[in-house]
């Protein structure tokens, strides 16, 4: 089955992979995880990358603070689509993973999601996204995924009103 | 045929919009281009994305500057991946349709490309990319594109040699 | 009579639409209260905008934050007066919000408020002048609130200067 | 009449006030203008605030770069409506002029629009927004008016179709 | 005896007013102190600032966050020399504040400071250095404090080595 | 008689301190003027500082871009008041310039003006500004001028008014 | 033997400087101490620089936050290569610091490292680094140090796999 | 003879990289010279780096724009120092590549220089400076460039004083 691999720079930032993982796992999407650093441990990195597609990965979610290469290391060494999470783990407010992240060259495109947990949970669901182009279960979940933001707002429009009598 | 969307904000980005084209048109993938506004026009813009799948179209583009909110908008309203392209129309520098762009709520995602550009062909090659994991003519191609980047930097590499006795 | 309409993104930013009601029930003025998102409940949002001027609402106040795209889309769909407050929800401290709100293109306007807080009552008092431009009793109200804000200031000087032999 | 009074904090901005002005002449809306700065000639700036309502002001527009307080003084010296348009005038591309005009303290709101010449365009419609509130020609013709923008769209796409063809 | 003017534009604010103070008090110099605000009693300030001179104060500090108007303001009435303190007081860390007090038009200067308490020394520093030009003894004091600056710097130096055999 | 200092770190700013000049000129205030770079020339800058107050300076204007060190390396060898002039000299629009002069630690101010002419001028502006308090000339000029700025804006005012029958 | 001279610009970011040292212990590198500031004791810092070389100094590790010009003002000073810790001590993130340390003039180049303790880390691994060019023994350390980056992170994945199963 | 690698992402910035090997050239060091992109040519660009020291390199500068992460590359790639020379090619104003340089993570340093050719002839004198910790010949020539930096000042001050009367 296609799985989407969940790359992540550095341990401290397990919280916010956690948060693409759950996603998937309510997707019932595999995933494949690895902790590995474009800076630390770059010959890690670039192997997990070009053995992706063999693994079945379809989709990489890399997950990376302060300058945040890793994204863009991966997709210099394979054709799938990689998307970044940038981390605000400096005192810059990930203002610095961002631009790492997303100003990338022409020619090597890098996904770019919102900084930190929204960023995380983005990622998964538009792996998922991709995903579901030739995966029509996974399509109907999306659309249930999606129908359920709305009611979720409803309901918490609901929860909300009654405290509002200041 | 599956198809990729590009939306485009204001007439005033096309030459952003062609920089997208290009790539499409050399690896022979067909397109539909719409100019529609999310703030000017946006019931045109709702009902291009919400017949966007029953078009074939597969993956959106959206290129947008300012408070660029096409990206988010077309994505509120569709299952498809969507690929923001931010435009340095203001006197920002690009960097206010790249925060408008990429800070998306979890939920609806918006893969962000580069400023410019740059983030146009990128939105072109990530939206090849998406296609070719099911579509093995495309997978060869894109790998083609990939080996021909590499092939291009040692090229530039030779005709600069030459120049540098300063 | 004539309302204001208050329309919050997301029930996480519900303190800072309390300083907004707060202010408005002080000067007695009616308002209608809805969570909906620009992303995650487009319809919802559409329909409470489009219905706005029917349910008697004159300004609309939208609460928001992140790639804040909610006053944006909610002006793109009625010519009342739209006043935005962006939030600080994200590590960029509300810079995102603020310039997704406010950068807005030629032809919609948004009224953009200070981040947070502040601009949640400033949204209030705004829309409370233009109500006041045809309501003479609250154009009363309004100038004995301004002539407030200076006393409360002398007051401020006063009980601080004790504190100040250090 | 009630009119929409601008105020211009220097000379060297009037093609950006041009801007607002062109917009309520199409509306047939009436104006008072005067350049005035919050620093360099205060007092003729808080007289003219000061007379603004009796001269049937309604609503004001001001008009500053840099260092923008011309918006806030004089928020501080009436209850009328104040809209500001910061000017990148500066070599920092109006983000000091945005940061003056949009941080204001709670109590005393400015309407603050888009930097430079969109946001003078934006500061004259939503004028006419408020104006349009009370008066039933001056509505239809924002209807007209927004109802135009979409057409507007259209045929810019209309336009650039035929140059696509790369 | 000539004096030093504080104006605070919020009584929010007053932990860092005490750090000018403090400075003052140590070198003896008299200094006048009130809490007013630009936008919420401008009257109230620009009397105290037109009246500054008489009242025998030489140099003003004002001390303001956000959208910190209130040097700009005494500064445009007044020729005494204004010293400006951005205060740190919205989620953009003073940013704000720096950039609207600093970015004077031609012709109204503002001696701006640091953000926040280093400011607030350094606003109440060079206003004594600016009296001690024509004041020998004050001139004694400030070349005293300087040569303690350095002097305090080796103490440190001296209670940190034992600290540093990690 | 007394003096302004000018200090200027590279000749490619000088149309930025003729600025300066010109207005010290325009008063017939003396000043001394060297260019003396805090990292290129340390010790000649250092010399001069040193020897600035003998040489009947008491005002130093520093003129510098980029990491603008020069208005603090004269700070920490004078107790004369100093004035900064931040230069935008890189590609980042003279915010390094900003930032570098007005962040001084508690204890050793730089007055810190506007980025470019502006600031020249108003570095200026303030010296005098400094020196009219115990200069009663200088005191009636620095009233006339202050005037000016007023009378100009009103013809200004005046000129465009017939510009603006568009 | 050769050193590493450590000059930190204020005791309140001892705990920055830490970080450096027990690297360089941890290399058994000599290491020179000292707090000076450029602004506070501007002599003790240029005599301190001045007479590196002699005692043995190679490369010089300058700490320090705000408006940073402790490592420019070093480098205006000696040959010896300079590399910058800038430290986020203001509301600012270390902003100013980063633009103060790395913004340097052509001619006087500083070495910045990342903010803050990632920043203190690297300056020492850059001096060793530099040392080992020379040092076959430093050498053998600084490849051990960089292979047991790698093992450190692949530890971190099997340490983290067991908690992902959420 | 030791050498200084030079790494140029791309060929559009080959201006940039002339400085720096126009200052190498000046001090007769050898230099190699290649263009290799972290993205586009990966492994051309982790080939050059493993090989660098045997093939006598010391030092490696990495010029690069927008996401620059060359340098970071590079350092993930050798114990060598690695200087990156940000390059603004982007509509940010290269604070893009100064962030996606310098905020590297502990253990990898990266020594960063100011952007754009300012940035470059520093690198190469780093470089320099790095070479003449054991070269006496270099060490020299390195003391007269930085006495011949002094001089140009005073040589740039008698120029201009000519031009000054205005």
């Amino acid at each position: 089955m296609n799985k989407v691999g969940i790359i992540l720079g550095s341990k401290s930032d397990v919280e916010i992979a956690k948060k693409a993982i759950e996603i998937l796992k309510s997707f019932s999407v595999d995933y494949d995880f690895i902790i590995s650093s474009a800076h630390r441990s770059p010959e890690r990195t670039i192997n997990w990358t070009i053995n992706a597609e063999k693994n079945n990965i379809n989709v990489i979610i890399a997950i990376a603070g302060a300058a945040a290469h890793l994204a863009g290391v991966v997709a210099a060494h394979t054709i799938l689509p990689v998307i970044a999470v940038p981390v605000a783990s400096t005192t810059l407010g990930g203002f610095d993973a961002l631009l790492s992240s997303v100003q990338m060259p022409a020619g090597v495109p890098v996904a770019t999601m919102a900084i930190g947990s929204a960023g995380a949970v983005n990622a998964a669901i538009l792996a998922i996204q991709i995903l579901s182009l030739t995966d029509a279960d996974l399509r109907e979940k999306i659309i249930a995924y999606k129908n359920n933001l709305s009611l979720k707002v409803e309901k918490d429009h609901c929860d909300i009103l009654k405290d509002l009598h200041i």
